[in-house]
């Protein structure tokens, strides 16, 4: 089955929007942990756990392993979530772009090395550093579009023939990348008007969607912005405010509260939830 | 030292522009190697010794090694020329980029893991993306500008009032990001004309060229194109064509008889080299 297949199973099981973001960060965990990277597996794991029944994607962010030679443990992440929760997608974010012969490296790193069911990609380099990536029929490539961070104007909102570039990217991705169906676009979730004109010019095409929670971005606005006919399209990724929502042994009791006031207050302004929940 | 003054040593020193890319593909490694990791190890430190007196720098491309759970033998490699080579310049070619708190890990991973000496860079999310890395004023920030692959034009060449996206990206670091006098931009050697008009932009700062040898850019239009007046300014990489220029266990001899090769037909072009070898 197609990632995109299996993300509206996901979206449906447990009519949630939410995706938890997996940025295990040392220095912000409990303090009964101690400071080893078999720490962050253990930490996801109790996450994990607390929270499959409520998200509909996980989104393990490589620096974060990368940074302390945590490799093995994003591995092990990866494994545990498909060995207990083999239903929800996991999007490995990794933002990779490179020329054809390094794309392939990346792909085959991020589609065979560590399996994930999607990958996130840099388009500056332009389509044949996707292309490797987009072959891969049946997972997910999520292209950078409109992202959620302050500077993301600098270049994204220059104005070719009038019209800002993340939008010549939506365009552009939709009408010749996109030929396997196999494409999302990340958009913040800081900025609901560029996201609405974006959904106009994607039709349902799915949107990675950071920036709530931490950074800060309003859930309603978004939702209202981004959300397709049947009141799915968007994957609402949090992690920090889900990931730190505690600091004591009953972290993941705190994370999982706070999925599911996420999880409710996205749902409140869905279109369409699921009938046994509404 | 800084990276670049660091990089204008090397120059001298060699009196060579050329870097050779380290992109340790295992099935191109000559048939004697065994398909492991390890052999990428004893690979690189092969081609090293036998080109470490013709290059001004090396370029670890990570999606090699990444691939193939080979992280040590990165390590190791960046380690091997450290300790034997230390003049020389090591750029990790990552072009990473997200947002603030996860480029500081980005940056972690490249600057105390690998302790690179600079690391390649993904402009399009903007400044605060690049900061974390800007911020280490001894290392070298490689901005992605004009790359060499073919579809590089479906974004870098859209115009914004009348001026191709790559020129303001080019503009912004010069003006903007490089407060440190950290930057440098990959410009590509397969687009000469633009690199001309880059280099009337951005003054001495260097680029990183990559596309020449298995590219196909051709070097004499491309080092008049790019130099700056004192025949420097251009990191010129080749990967493939120097790394697989023998197959059999003298692969070494004739990477080193290539390089010689580039070196020298790149000096015949520049305005200046070092009186010993003029």
């Amino acid at each position: 089955m197609s990632f995109i297949e299996n993300l509206k199973k996901s979206w449906q099981q447990n009519n949630s929007l939410v995706c938890v973001g997996l940025d295990p960060d040392l220095s912000r965990l409990p303090s009964h942990f101690e400071k080893t990277a078999d720490s962050i597996l253990a930490f996801n794991k109790e996450i994990i756990d607390a929270t499959h029944d409520l998200v509909c994607a996980y989104k393990p962010q490589i620096a974060y392993f990368a940074a302390i030679s945590a490799e093995k443990q994003l591995e092990q992440t990866i494994d545990y979530i498909k060995l207990n929760y083999p239903q929800i997608p996991i999007i490995l974010d990794a933002k990779r772009g490179d020329i054809g012969s390094t794309a392939e490296m990346y792909a085959t790193e991020a589609f065979s090395r560590y399996n994930a069911d999607a990958v996130t990609i840099n388009p500056y380099m332009g389509y044949d550093s996707a292309e490797p990536f987009l072959r891969y029929k049946d997972r997910g490539v999520v292209l950078l579009c409109r992202t959620s961070n302050s500077g993301a104007g600098d270049i994204q909102d220059l104005l070719v023939d009038g019209v800002p570039i993340y939008e010549h990217v939506a365009k552009l991705i939709t009408e010749k990348w996109n030929i396997n169906n196999n494409c999302l676009l990340v958009v913040g979730a800081t900025w609901p008007d560029q996201m609405s004109k974006i959904r106009s010019i994607v039709g349902d095409m799915p949107f990675l969607v950071p920036g709530v929670g931490a950074q800060g971005g309003d859930v309603g606005t978004m939702v209202k912005a981004g959300q397709t006919n049947d009141g799915t399209g968007l994957i609402i990724s949090s992690s920090r405010a889900i990931l730190y929502a505690g600091n004591g042994v009953d972290f993941a009791t705190a994370a999982r509260a706070e999925t599911i006031s996420l999880r409710d207050t996205i749902n409140q302004f869905r279109n369409v939830i699921s009938p046994s929940l509404s």
